[in-house]
């Protein structure tokens, strides 16, 4: 049982100088704590609650700032893919492709993800029960690629909102997978706003803890030097001054956590 | 207030001759019944439960099949899309582009359907809120196609189980959109079997006697003559030879309602 | 397959003159529409979400009133039952003992009332699945009464919310007790106004629809004079003025489809 | 924040023997450990999901069992109560009464068990957000009665079916009264054996794992010599055997989670 891995970053990719700025930070911050870090962020946010929101400063933009993050940083990047034909371009620059959740059963995106021989984290759909992750999951291994792990955001419970299932996580670890608790959009409120989504960033901390002691490979969390001002998901990522309390918190979880385990 | 119309056809194309002979049999039923007809087949199933499940015969065997159709019997057509790309070929030989709910919030997908002037139907998502298909279909109408319609055909409750809101349907119709219910994927139990979903048939005359007594602008309802031996949605499918008195008793339903309506 | 029968009546008793005026009126009106009618009243409301709601005039207040309405209006009545000690008194001068939902599993309530030997209506708990209620029933045919019907008022959806699972109707049909829809309660909002329940009005005319369409032995249909102002429940009653308007389209609705099932 | 305590016990009083022996038993493993401990058995199963199921030694039996449960071991005892009238005898005997979750809401059980001055611990209802408890437990600190506890165990999802939403806990911690997670109800699948309740134990640990991490003042968990031949809630029950070193992990979370709070 390895210690607790953080994938981290802001929602979405706002410019080049905002993305090192991040990545600087939070490298600096995991460093200190002694925890590794995959960088975070979406280059484009293709399923909006509205047609009006931002969507982010799309492939061509984004990939060179993910091959600069890697190279001067030396931190692995992680982002999300809507479409096959995604696959094999971001491949060459980042080290996580992303299936979203809303995709997660899209046969072709799984298959061009796994095909690129990338790490790929698939999100279990709103919709989906903990143990069909299974069917999931086989369509990126039976293509040939081991390496896929399962993330938990959440799953449908009545109309715009979400519940987190805890014993979804002892079901897919034993899937093999290493599985990631996202703790930002485990408290999404979808479409709770009207034109955009709500978010209770207050229970992060509360969720991730739980996660946390129950035993997972990793955290997903988004953060944010401005959250309120951010271009989406605001109501729920947790803002980068709060974020080292925060992460020092659950690693303290964690070490206990994986001591019993071993035990 | 129009009468009922209906989309029906098999839940994949399997191939030439049994998409010429459903349409065919589905003609003469409605002409019979005199109920508008719009032949539903899907060219791939792209989200399958599993790997291994079939997929229909792809687009480029599905494309000229829905053209003879239209020519030889005069139908529209109706298929599903699954990625941009998509859309500008379906396009050119079918009616109706439908986006199905797992996909209903990707906007690309909206926009490049919308673009193509055609009708556009939305499957609203299994983790959506009937009022939040307003954001959806105005993804549409904002790229000025005005074609839009909206399908219910249910929402996640629990795990494998979807349930119908039937409030959904004068929420949907509020918005101004034509409302379809779709009374086969309705009665969908996702991934229920292990490695494809399961589905209650029994149940699919009694959701959509209730969608026309509530009023609805049509009816979807794949049908096949032996659905426990076709490739896909077999245990929710309607056996050919059951369709027409079901039609009928909901056709009697929707004179009703609309006879209501219209006082 | 015998027609439609209603349940209906304000949600609690607030005066002798109140339940007279308001079973005369009922009375008229069922009777010019040629329907059956059981008058229903509370004496208790028992289990308000807040201490500080109004509970009714009680028990020893309620029977002569009880008494009154069948003598002089020749009315059956119905009212419901809390604790196992209620049933006997109660039933002396009522033909209808309620088990409320909440209690549709206390064993010792429902064993009381069907040693009454008057007909007991148990509303299935907001938390039971519809095939749950097959024990449910059997508690009270088990004790040596056959007379039981099963009412459907919605079931938990997310928080402060209820959704009507249509399917609920033909599943308790097939256990072979009369199956009634409670319009008014399942479009209620459970804690939805913070210290008193909400509920959407604007849904009863749809979703009773639904139900008679599919075919249900009888309605369960709360009805105010001035529901804005009424102790209890007025979000979801319907104003008196519009009740015949409703249950005359309701009444077509079920001639059509006791119609279908007798053929 | 106080360390956690246990609310412990077989789920139904089976006999004398059998309760001074389980009483005896767990007193010695939470000496042993230094975890507070209250005794829990119920005296009647009042809501069984089919009239067969076995009730318990009954009111008039387990008194006296009670009683010298604390006279002889000095154990606090906690046990349900259903009626009223149930109450004050009960007091006679027992630290703390519990209010079972289908009656959360009956306001003259909340009432009664007020009046006695004893603790009343009110589970949440299957059917209620956890906000709404606020209108619950003022209904007994309204009384009068300011010692009143909330224990969470689980809410409705889908059916047969509970989820554990562990946003419940702060937020009924944040309304004054302690928190208690009951571990081994949340993972009971409500009528999932078809007369009876089934359960998954093997979510115990997880599931309480999780719940003490966040923080809670104290743990519900039933436990038996022989689950598998228990007369009730069996599946769902944790073996004697496997008590302490559940209790001992938990203790552990417990004391890094207390220890964060104070910092």
């Amino acid at each position: 049982h390895l210690p607790l891995a953080l994938i981290a970053g802001p929602c979405q990719m706002e410019s080049r100088a905002h993305a090192l700025e991040m990545a600087a930070a939070l490298k600096e911050i995991c460093g200190k704590l002694g925890i590794g870090l995959v960088y975070k962020s979406s280059f484009d946010k293709a399923n909006r609650t509205s047609a009006g929101g931002a969507r982010g400063i799309g492939l061509a933009g984004a990939l060179p700032v993910f091959a600069e993050i890697r190279e001067t940083l030396g931190l692995p990047v992680l982002t999300d893919v809507h479409e096959p034909g995604q696959c094999a371009p971001v491949a060459e620059v980042v080290d996580v492709l992303q299936i979203p959740a809303f995709l997660c059963r899209q046969t072709d995106l799984l298959l061009a993800a796994a095909a690129t021989g990338r790490v790929v984290n698939v999100k279990k759909g709103q919709f989906l029960a903990p143990w069909d992750m299974k069917n999931v999951l086989a369509k990126v291994t039976g293509a040939g690629n081991p390496k896929v792990m399962a993330t938990e955001r959440g799953v449908s419970f009545g109309y715009n909102t979400l519940v987190s299932d805890m014993r979804a996580l002892p079901i897919m670890a034993a899937m093999g997978a290493p599985v990631v608790f996202d703790a930002t959009h485990s408290v999404q409120q979808p479409g709770g706003q009207g034109t955009s989504s709500g978010g209770q960033r207050e229970f992060v901390a509360v969720l991730a803890r739980a996660a946390v002691a129950i035993g997972v490979a990793g955290l997903f969390i988004e953060t944010h030097p401005d959250p309120d001002n951010a271009p989406s998901d605001g109501p729920n990522m947790v803002p980068l001054k709060a974020f080292p309390a925060l992460i020092e918190e659950l690693m303290a979880f964690d070490k206990l956590a994986k001591a019993r385990l071993r035990a």
